[in-house]
């Protein structure tokens, strides 16, 4: 076997690479030495001009996040924007140049190493992961204090595998696809900013290496799987050509896929579905009809509201929601209503701290509370909806009364724009989300009243389980295949089925291709999915028997754990 | 009408009083000026002993707190002990005194006045609350290191209302109930910590009166009621005899329903269930039997691994148990499992800070995780068993292996137990809590393997709504008259009697009148509920026709809305 240098870390985003390391290292604030200044107002203007710089640096990113990235992605920089300007971390800094005349540099590193201090002292590891936020900006501070000096991530002008004992979230952003090819760091965890940002930026990568990585080299050539967590430095010619295979296999089976975008999602006995994409933005509509989907089962508007520093207004909103109609040709597509809260927030709409903002106020909660918000977004939907096929469907509801509020708005909103002879579709359907437990139990009432149901099996399974998929030490309970969940989602369809109504479902559970005989045994009408799952899902569907499903789906239904429905499907998969 | 003066205020705590004002001043931080010292060793001194004084006061409060106030309330007090031993509290203020020569008392001024304003200046309403933690510790140590100088609580030796700008968490739990009739604050929210600990002191209080509160002198005669938040200023005669009449109504009402202790709840048409309480401790047991309890439904066991520093030992809880089983005489005692986490912590396990703790790492999960507790508590309640009926629950069960695996530890450690020949009952009952969504849509399936449900409703409604009930944005949510909820009792009880087993209820509907004839009609088996609601509820039901509460209880069933439930349930009630 090979004298390969094995590093074992954490697959954190997958990806197989090979390419030429470039090792990363920033400036450390640790390296400041305490120098006192004659001159503090010449150090205090200096600082000024790096945080100038640094906003204006923060601002590019949180645009660049939000183009490529995603909202979740933005607000963690945005909060970095919001340190900058905080009164007590800013002006402590100019503090200590003009009293007690420290250099900028000093300043910034004693109130940066404090204020972390304060977060890394904090006993919860979501506290300890903030200070990371806060190093980074102080990092960035001094840096141009400094003039830009230290190895930049900007330097890289060729594909390299980055390897650095951290990566920042700002540092995440800044990586160029084109030139980065995935990174390795002696630090870091599977819920750090840094593993969400490498995923939704599509880059290989792999955290918590340990201080293996100190061996490797600028230039050395590194052989990664993001997946299994595997760094090989200066790899053998046998484990180089290993890896090229694999990298042809997954290339391979990727061009296979490509043949099924343009099938009908049917199965051998005839039972068709529709096939449905979830967006975040109107550009991700465009590239779409290539992928095979058939519809946007779920467009999250939350996007165009966290991608700004003030509300959109209706004409922003209604170009949005115009593009996404016309980019798919007359097809459906659903546009969530706002939500926003729980983890998602918007630096314009201040929102209470919460303890437990997964069971808060958020969603449909807060449109009912702030109806300004609702119906200038409902104005900007029923506008656009004269330009294609939108349906409307609110989230978080969980209860009939909400739901007749926020139809009833609605209905006040189309009454209005009658009024004022502006153009509308005909008729728009308008459904709900099922994502919490409530509403799935009285999923017979909700039927009698609304055009559609669509599943978020992400909050559902949170919710009728009491977990938090994100909390580490409890994730292991949370399963869509919870027969409990499963009977959820039987009495969902069957309710909308004896009413003559549909039910989608757009939660993860739906591009899982695991999941597909039990979905369409339990009679899925629509399935929505990440764009990336939606040709694995119709090969899957073309080769389902809908009549053996539904027996699959029976027995499941008769289970009571979630590892004996995992087996059944597993078996039924062979 | 009257000339009073009239302040409106928050009723956070029932009660109607009249009484004295107290007008409580106490040392102010703000009031401390700038001052150097020649003998800082001195004032290090003296800042040392305060914090001895402040150690020594606070664990008096804790354990005042266990005795009399309960788990939570011990744990407002256990922060600020934790906050008086962090590194960046009381190190910063020794470090003013040596390097920069401030006196003790400026010190503290300055460093508590900084932390304090960090809470402050953060978004959330409970993070600012803190911030009064901090103040409430600060003003402790200055009160020592000027040698106790300000107007005390502890001066209070006559019947007074007390009046003050707002009282700390450690003022409150000072608070002698022989004295202090109530207390009216001008600050302070419905979710304050000194709104909690007035309630279960049960003293009246009135929160965030306002700046009318001012005008109130030492002496004057105050009416409040804490229900309503009225505060009225030297009432004239009617509104005396007004006041004193509405507490002669309350206090007759509480004689006569004293005659119904003794009766055994059942029905008009025959139909009896068990009515029992909640306890917290043992001592709690000993006055059961004279409120009417014939059983205690839930010993919520957290209080004995709460009220101390370390982890009690086999010997401790045995012997609490022990007291329990013997105080009941022979009546059942289910005793629930360790249910820690979530918003219960203990000072001696380290427990990750937690996005959303009421979807986190708490209770069974908890136990499962580390089995030793569970082991240790298990052998002390099956030795407790030989001297009463004890049963067993788990709590936050979510799924069926959650349930054998726990079950399976029971049956270990009682088959240890035997082969020591220690002396256990022969029979113990093992059930579990019904309080996660899964579990109620599973109950068919549990009701095959436990001995018994009881329905913890008050976190079964948290999920099922996906409400925190203790956020003020959308408590209105929180609702057990929600329809969901009520088809999930029904599920549970329902399987529960096809399989021969029973059904509890220890969450607040079951000491809720108005729910007593939904409950009736839906056939709960044990109603268990503080012990203050016993006689209340043991009067309705023997008024009750079991017949017309099953009509009730299928009409209910078939209703959309909680108002509707509601409403339904008072035109029954009268």
């Amino acid at each position: 076997m090979s004298q390969d240098l094995n590093i074992q870390g954490l697959g954190v985003s997958e990806g197989i690479k090979l390419g030429k390391a470039f090792v990363y290292s920033p400036v450390r604030l640790e390296d400041v030495k305490d120098q006192k200044t004659d001159a503090p107002d010449m150090e205090a203007g200096l600082l000024h001009t790096a945080k100038a710089h640094c906003l204006a640096d923060l601002d590019a990113l949180v645009a660049r996040a939000n183009d490529i990235l995603g909202e979740e992605k933005a607000v963690i920089l945005k909060g970095q924007v919001s340190m900058l300007n905080d009164p007590s971390f800013f002006p402590p800094m100019e503090k200590l140049i003009h009293n007690e005349k420290w250099t900028a540099e000093t300043a910034v590193r004693m109130v940066t190493i404090q204020t972390a201090s304060i977060f890394e002292s904090m006993p919860s590891e979501y506290m300890r992961e903030r200070a990371a936020d806060v190093r980074d900006v102080g990092s960035r501070l001094l840096m141009y204090v400094r003039g830009r000096q230290g190895s930049q991530l900007s330097d890289i002008q060729e594909e390299v595998i980055i390897v650095a004992d951290d990566l920042s979230p700002s540092d995440t952003v800044q990586l160029d696809k084109q030139f980065v090819l995935g990174f390795v760091t002696r630090i870091g965890g599977k819920t750090s900013h840094t593993a969400i940002l490498a995923n939704s930026l599509g880059i290989a990568a792999i955290l918590g290496a340990g201080s293996g990585i100190e061996q490797i080299k600028d230039g050395d050539m590194l052989a990664i799987d993001g997946a299994t967590g595997v760094c090989i430095v200066n790899p053998d010619t046998k484990t180089i050509k290993d890896m090229r295979e694999k990298m042809r296999l997954q290339e391979e089976s990727r061009q296979q896929l490509l043949a099924y975008a343009d099938k009908a999602a049917v199965t051998v006995d005839g039972f068709k579905v529709e096939i449905a994409a979830n967006i975040g933005t109107p550009e991700e509509a465009l590239g779409l009809l290539g992928t095979g989907a058939e519809a946007v089962g779920l467009y999250r508007t939350e996007f165009l509201f966290m991608s700004r520093s003030s509300m959109p207004d209706e004409e922003t909103q209604f170009q949005a929601y115009k593009s996404a109609a016309e980019a798919m040709q007359g097809r459906p597509v659903i546009i969530r209503t706002l939500d926003i809260g729980g983890d998602k927030e918007l630096p314009y709409l201040e929102l209470p701290h919460e303890l437990n903002p997964f069971l808060g106020y958020r969603a449909i909660r807060l449109c009912l509370d702030r109806p300004d918000l609702l119906v200038t977004q409902l104005r900007a939907i029923l506008r656009a909806s004269a330009y294609g096929n939108l349906k409307v469907m609110f989230p978080m509801i969980s209860g009939l009364e909400e739901w007749r509020k926020a139809k009833g708005i609605f209905e006040e909103v189309r009454e209005q724009l009658r009024l004022e002879s502006i153009p509308m579709a005909e008729k728009i359907e308008v459904g709900i989300m099922i994502e919490i437990p409530s509403a799935a139990l009285q999923a017979d009432r909700f039927a009698k009243e609304v055009d559609f149901f669509s599943i978020g099996t992400n909050d559902l399974v949170q919710y009728t389980l009491a977990v938090d998929r994100m909390n580490e030490k409890v994730s292991y309970l949370y399963d869509y295949f919870h027969p409990a969940v499963i009977r959820l989602i039987k009495q969902v369809i069957d309710a909308s089925d004896r009413h003559g109504k549909w039910t989608g479902m757009c939660g993860s559970m739906a591009g899982d291709p695991l999941a597909a005989p039990l979905l369409m045994g339990l009679g899925l009408h629509e399935w929505s999915m990440s764009p990336s799952a939606i040709q694995k899902i119709k090969r899957q569907i073309i080769n389902l028997n809908r009549r053996d499903c539904q027996e699959l789906a029976e027995r499941i239904l008769d289970m009571d754990t979630p590892a004996e429905v995992r087996k059944a499907l597993e078996a039924y998969q062979k």
